[in-house]
């Protein structure tokens, strides 16, 4: 099995994506191929004291930035280290595609390059979240800020069979992000989803509230890009005010810096359970190979449990899953 | 100055309303009117050895359940506790009207009732949230689940005067809810809205990701009713959340234990500080007269804090300063 990763995405390329490398390739016992620009590359390794010779190199002359037009990637910079590790993946040259880059860009790619399953009408972003209990995985958190009811029908069957077949989840209880439990609310969008979805192959539990989100009362939660994302990133937001307001309340004083250190290991377990860089990346579903979406400020760990996930991904079949869910879901709609 | 209070809605009425109630005549100086059950309030009071004396009651048939359709307030449930509140307001018997009861149907009778300031498309409802630094308002937070860019800018209009007149905020900054910093960022309704909001009487500060909400990145955060409910629940559910594991952090063994009595103090600030009843209900912003949503689950201090807010909110004029500069707009926009 051979992982294709983007040498130059996310704030910390190439230096960490290299060092995530060497440490995936070793522990999991698969190829993998840094995409990007040989010679710096190379000379990162070197002038960081890195053994880079388990691993392989692609070239690509440039780089997509996040400023950029997402469909550059498909036009001006085709030879971006983005869009020649896709091309590797389309050309049956890779198995899965690690990037830290631009999410649009590689939303883009991953549509036009890799391409989709058959009847997927979107590639969805799923983050998985960490939660009071369970993880729930969050989709479309972001590549499609306009969607149809189709698509959020879509976004369960394929959150669903993720949830399955890589965290072993028995049938996933799919819940449609929502401002109230109750069938008759929400938007046109929400309201006809709900009826898609009590139609669809997944175990649908309903409409969800957004503050049900985090006590995992779902496994799936599935929403448009636009709220999808809007949520995702205020999770991440008041991660970062919580855990401010823990620093202050254990660094406020003497005393409550010894009570900080009385409690220093709890502290890293509860760190440990709200960081979702544990989780690996975002995957995107619905491409027709693995495409996984590391958070733009990875580190050397999370490029590590990205490439995990993405080895994963490419193992358990999820792909083939959700062909058949979609086949499923289709003859019965024509049968209705 | 008579501030009219709906003793029937939210899960703890109507013994915690009238708590608060008398707590808020004492310390504030308002007159206050219990609306509801005259009998029902009166045997509240007596069973709990509370003097209601110095409050006003005015009597009221029914109550409207959350479970039931919000324009029954105004067919079928003309003589329900809200219904008969917000009458008040309109027929100048009252000048401010708190409710815990259900949003819905105090967003119909707020608009068909107490009616709108003039030019006024929709009434916002409009949340304090606590954050990292300063207060952020968010409007609208449940209100209308669809929106036009038109509706979004008298939102922040809105919001901006409250935040300038109530909470002493000089010139405050008005960021619209987005997925990404850049003006080109969004769907159809972010893009139409910046335009306005950028020739709009505040001082727009352009898109705010989610992920800055609690950092208290701006002042007055605009949003669709659908989204802003989405953010609403989640800051709730994260806080919950948190909140849980810091409980667990500090109660897991013995050592933790005497740790949590060491900061103890400084918990008990923490969970004042991301309490967002501490800032009183969420005002309906665009009617005609001051009214103040309650939380459903508000306790007396929640009824108290309430109804010192609906007191500034009178006090201060906001209802004129946002006329104003619904007319400035207008004018401006007619200028265009």
């Amino acid at each position: 099995m051979n992982i294709v990763i983007d040498a130059f995405g996310g704030d910390n390329a190439p230096l960490e994506v290299i060092k995530g490398s060497i440490d995936a390739q070793k522990d999991f016992g698969v190829d993998v191929t840094l995409v990007g620009d040989e010679e710096k590359i190379k000379k990162c390794a070197q002038e960081n004291g890195l053994d880079i010779t388990a691993l392989h190199i692609k070239h690509a002359d440039t780089i997509i930035e996040i400023c950029e037009e997402p469909t550059e990637v498909i036009k001006s910079k085709k030879d971006c280290s983005m869009a020649v590790g896709m091309k590797m993946l389309a050309d049956g040259e890779g198995d899965a595609f690690v990037s830290a880059g631009s999410t649009g860009a590689l939303v883009v790619g991953a549509t036009f390059i890799v391409k989709r399953i058959k009847g997927i009408k979107r590639p969805a972003l799923a983050t998985i979240l960490p939660t009071a209990t369970t993880p729930t995985m969050l989709l479309d958190s972001g590549a499609n800020a306009d969607c149809r009811p189709e698509m959020l029908t879509q976004f369960g069957i394929m959150g669903s069979a993720y949830m399955n077949k890589i965290l072993g989840v028995e049938s996933p209880r799919v819940g449609l992000a929502n401002i109230g439990a109750e069938e008759s609310k929400g938007r046109e969008l929400e309201l006809e989803t709900y009826k898609q979805l009590k139609n669809a192959p997944v175990n649908f539990v309903g409409n969800i509230e957004a503050r049900q989100l985090p006590m995992g009362d779902c496994d799936v939660c599935v929403a448009d890009g636009f709220c999808g994302n809007l949520m995702l990133k205020l999770y991440e937001g008041m991660a970062k005010f919580f855990s401010g307001e823990l620093k202050t309340l254990l660094t406020k004083d003497t005393k409550s810096k010894i009570a900080a250190l009385m409690v220093m290991k709890n502290v890293k377990e509860f760190k440990k359970k709200v960081d979702y860089s544990e989780y690996g990346g975002a995957p995107l579903l619905g491409t027709a190979k693995p495409v996984i979406k590391a958070h733009g400020s990875s580190n050397a760990r999370a490029f590590y449990n990205a490439i995990r996930q993405a080895k994963q991904f490419t193992e358990t079949n999820v792909i083939d899953e959700i062909t058949t869910a979609i086949e499923q879901l289709k003859s019965k709609q024509e049968m209705l």
